[in-house]
């Protein structure tokens, strides 16, 4: 029995989310009844990091009962080949709100003389990263799992390769955690990003302003076994250690969820590369992923079920982005392989 | 012959221009004519740095022919206590943009093998200042004048205490460059304020992006005998010499003003010391500001006229602040002070 999971917010969600309502539709039509029990559950929460699923599946528990789950959530690894996602990274998003004065104040009558709110962010955030690009929080790396060697080289074969990686992201230069590939940064060794700052005066021109605050948004992407409730206490006492006592600091968080690994062993993941394998014409290849779906983990740790990620997006969809889409050509393979799936 | 200059943008500025125009309407009503010639000049372009206003003196420098200029744009010492300001800090106010991926970019996808433009934004702002508080940009002091210990004593004697200036400015704390007060650091030392800071998600909530690109908003308080054009070099070198080759960096700049001394020996600043004697009931203080006049210089510099500073501003006006004010009790007292100025 499998159990289908439709979670949706962005345009290439949707996409993703509709070639199994569509392979349903079509096996339902074709043949009057599906080859497996499916069961269907939609989760809306997602991009706030699922704050109620874990709740949800404490309550239907029995209801639940599968022996997979299926999601399509996660990239291919190029236009044509197909990949079978097997590890996710876990997240923690926080806020960090540094306060001086009490009130914005002319920075020509009172700049000098009081720790600028800004300037006092700035300051800490550039020492949450050394300049190796590690992460500089005492005990971060503590947990994190070290791969064999066989595994790092399976995944330098077959994954993106750095080019690939850096040419996705149109970025100017590699940057990143030295002694790693970029697929290794973005996948076994966990992350910090910056993903917001406001302070001060943000339009145009210049304001003579020292702001009375300053915010910024923290996301923590994190890996086996790192646990994300003991990242953010050693966040919380990394950030007070080093706050100036000009200052004052809050932090806050906004969602949490724990890093997944996939069992590549278990029969519905070969169910799954089949279905690749029949539709796409080769074989998918072992993915690991950098994102996070909450879900995933809460699946595994609250009923003990796996999670098949088959996914169809590809790097131009643009996730997130302004211009997000979802190809038509990729939503009638999935189509297909959610057909062969289901009856394999 | 009084140059009376009207400036005006803000609320407690459009208070203190009108002490000027209703002096010399009381005047004229009273007596038919004033006790001086009197050329009145409108200013308004002096919170985006004043960019027209050198060439306009120099246009009309016959018509602008005067002994002294008088201007209110500056504070009392405190609610009773008058002063003329004698020392103003001059501006340099910059933009630094840094860019990164060519489009936002997915924190999960790509955290940790991308160089997030507001990482790297916030690794160079943070190398601005040193740890003692000291702008870190070589050769940025080179220039700074010293002053004797007879000025910073009297400035000591007579000038705003460490306390005051930070119960004024409500910060927690003091801070800023060891080894001078307060009211140095305002007025004798040069500062950098961060005056605004955007970059990625600022809304509600989380937003699991690295964005392209952030910028920042700076604004740099110099003295004499430091030159603008001279500073805004020396920034451009330092940034470019620790700005990581992972990113793009940009420095635009927005508006400069030179920083102005006033001789105190001069008529005109006795004219104005005994005015404030006769309706206040006690001498003014001489004060030196932090802020900024960019005409200030301008007249000095291009017209050889010296500007005096009657300022009627108290420190709970709040300047730029949204709750900006001006006072109707300094408002009559002011009209009565540049009355017996003119009288003077």
């Amino acid at each position: 029995m499998a159990l289908t999971t439709f979670r949706g917010g962005s345009e290439e969600d949707k996409g993703q989310l509709f070639t199994h309502v569509k392979a349903l539709e079509s096996l339902l039509q074709a043949r009057r009844r599906l080859p497996v029990n499916v069961k269907c559950v939609f989760e809306g929460e997602e991009e706030i990091g699922s704050p109620n699923f874990a709740a949800f599946l404490g309550r239907h528990r029995d209801a639940l009962k599968a022996d997979a789950v299926v999601m399509s959530d996660t990239p291919m690894l190029g236009p044509d080949q197909p990949a079978l996602t097997y590890s996710l990274r876990g997240q923690l998003a926080l806020e960090l709100e540094v306060r001086g004065p009490r009130r914005d104040l002319h920075s020509g009558n009172f700049g000098g003389a009081v720790h600028n709110p800004l300037q006092a962010l700035c300051e800490i955030l550039a020492r949450l990263h050394d300049a190796q690009g590690r992460i500089a929080i005492p005990g971060f790396y503590d947990r994190v799992r070290l791969w064999s060697e066989t595994e790092r080289d399976e995944m330098a074969r077959t994954g993106p390769s750095n080019e690939l990686i850096l040419r996705e992201a149109g970025a100017p230069r590699a940057w990143g955690e030295r002694g790693f590939s970029n697929y290794e940064r973005l996948t076994l060794r966990p992350s910090l990003a910056i993903t917001g700052l406001r302070g001060g005066h943000g339009g145009a021109g210049a304001k003579a302003i020292i702001p009375k605050s300053a915010m910024a948004k923290l996301s923590f992407r994190i890996v086996a076994d790192q646990d994300p409730l003991e990242i953010k206490r050693l966040v919380a006492r990394y950030v007070a250690s080093i706050a100036p006592r000009t200052v004052r600091v809050f932090l806050r968080s906004h969602a949490q969820t724990r890093p997944a690994l996939i069992d590549r062993r278990h029969p519905a993941m070969h169910a799954a590369f089949s279905a690749y394998q029949r539709v796409f014409g080769r074989p998918p290849v072992w993915l690991r992923c950098g994102g996070s779906i909450g879900v995933v983990s809460e699946f595994q740790r609250l009923l003990g079920i796996p999670t098949v990620l088959m996914g169809f997006a590809t790097s131009s969809d643009g996730l997130h982005g302004p211009d997000e889409k979802f190809s038509l050509r990729n939503f009638h393979r999935g189509i297909l392989t959610s057909i062969a799936f289901l009856e394999n």
